[in-house]
């Protein structure tokens, strides 16, 4: 098995992403295929040289790199050697199993649909993305959508809360997930419209849905996954890391602002970063684009070298589970159950 | 002056809202009228006799109340003689200058809306809701809407725009407030459709527009006030709510677990409280409903004495900055531009 790995996508790449494939290598059994500048990854690698299994590496060069401020569509279309569009093409073309990058999420979301295409059944693919519920240990739960679609229908949610449980059940073995729909209030006549017939869609499914979970519930909700649209999970996921983040950041300042203060803190500072790590992000893995015909994920656009450690080494666990022969097996009894949604092909 | 309370509404009704009308006379001049079941009302402040200057507080009998689980515009046309109902009534006879409620939520705006009437050109009103910046020692940042409206036009965000604006600016003195967009990228073709719009509305608009600001940026955005759907409000603020507060558990369980700790956590105690007070929600008073025709404020549901003790202040003070009138006559200029909103009246 190899994972193509996009070496040029992420405010930290290639450094923090080539140093992650390498530590990568050393937690399982799957090769990687670094894509990018030939130049700079030997560069790059070079650091490494006698520190890891070279044969385990290999490197295919990528004229074009995509940037942050590249417009999606055209970006795919008009960098057919980018290195982000060229490491999709790798899995298309079955020369990898999956593939990663920490680059512009709109340009992965579009090149996935363009060069793998739709599950059949599936509307829209959604960004399905891994985060800590707080005060809960090793607890987390599965947002869809985190970005891909700012715009959705009642049945995109209903395919994301699918797509959510069988990722939940096979690549985290949760049996029978709970899931929830983000509303701004726990009675089913709450949100908006598409939101009332969302929860409708959902309570009449065969899913294990609990119902409506509110702004304040999120970070200790009971829910496996949660669904939403594309605008709202963007929100949730970037506020989340936001308020802990900065809230994190206060904590620090303040045990630190004076003598006796810095007591108390050289105590506790074991017990604050222990705490600090229940809320790493990056120890969750990769956001899967689900609902292509491929395994694309999406590395946050910060990533460490040890987010992408996590995320490469957590893409090759999944693969082996077969997460898109589930959802295409699913949606086919989905649309024999007489639920397909408008316009899905 | 009078502020007309509604004694019966919120999870703390009537103990709590009654306790803070009291501790709220020593810091304003305005007086109280406490709209409920008499009987209970009478009860209650027997409590405090001899403690409080009792002609300062007037007692409004209403026979019904208005529950949590009832129907918003049902329960405002058939419990008539409820004591929201008759609170915002009292605004709108010029028996009271201001009302407030810790109820129905729902309820409140549609008694706002039915009983006292729009103000010409605003077609939605908004709620209008205050929360601290992290880490930013007593600055707060001001969010419309926070749920009246689930769904929303780019002109409603815009109308929320100027009223949030005019209401920062004589509410709290803040001179050109800065306004920010909720959104899910800084770029301007970044959101939904609706958000496009409404970020070219805001740019061409004479408001001090600072652009789009993301989730991450929410807890220290340098706007003083941020527009958005009442969905995203409601999500925003009590998800800010929910990560803070959780945050805040976790930290204080790890600092209890083992005595070692113990020891750090008394030297730390006094500094995780003041932090924690920077927190407080309870301390920037109600969220009025800005776009009728008179001050109408909804207090959190769970308020406390103090909650309470503080919106019946600041309430008060900002009657007396006319911002109603301020904002009927920003509307005038507004429509005067040639900026009227379809259907707004």
């Amino acid at each position: 098995m190899k994972i193509a790995v996009d070496a040029m996508g992420g405010d930290n790449a290639p450094q923090a992403v080539i140093e992650g494939c390498i530590a990568a290598l050393g937690d399982m059994s799957a090769d990687i295929v670094l894509v990018g500048k030939e130049d700079v990854i030997r560069e790059e690698l070079a650091k490494y040289a006698g520190m890891y299994e070279e044969d385990r590496i290999e490197i295919v060069h990528a004229d074009e790199v995509i940037e942050n401020e590249d417009s999606p569509v055209k970006a795919v279309r008009t960098k057919r050697h980018s290195s982000l569009v060229m490491a999709v093409d790798m899995v298309k073309e079955g020369k990898a199993s999956a593939m990663m990058s920490a680059g512009n999420t709109g340009a992965l979301m579009a090149a996935a649909l363009l060069r793998l295409g739709r599950i059949k059944g599936i509307e829209r693919p959604a960004i399905v993305s891994a985060f800590p519920k707080l005060g809960k240990r090793g607890e987390f739960v599965l947002l869809a959508d985190t970005g891909a679609n700012a715009e959705c229908t009642a049945h995109n949610l209903l395919s994301f809360a699918y797509m959510g449980s069988i990722y939940r059940h096979h690549a985290f073995g949760t049996e029978n997930p709970a899931i929830g729909l983000v509303n701004i209030g726990s009675e089913e006549t709450k949100g908006t419209a598409m939101l009332k017939e969302a929860h409708q869609l959902l309570k009449t499914s065969d899913l294990n849905f609990i119902g409506n979970v509110e702004g304040r519930e999120i970070p200790r909700t009971d829910a496996d996954v949660l669904v939403c649209d594309g605008f709202t999970g963007n929100i949730v996921l970037k506020l989340t890391e936001g308020v802990a983040w900065n809230v994190f950041k206060m904590i620090k300042e303040k045990i630190t602002e004076d003598l006796t203060a810095k007591l108390g803190a050289l105590i506790l500072k074991k017990k604050l970063y222990s705490l600090k790590e229940e809320f790493d992000y990056s120890s969750y893995g990769g956001a899967p684009i689900l609902g292509v015909k491929g395994m694309v994920f999406k590395m946050h656009g910060s990533s460490s070298a040890v987010a992408v450690q996590n995320a490469v080494v957590k893409a090759a666990a999944v693969y082996e589970r077969d997460v898109i022969g589930e959802i295409e097996s699913s949606m086919e009894k989905f649309r024999n159950d007489g639920a397909e949604n408008d316009g899905a092909e």
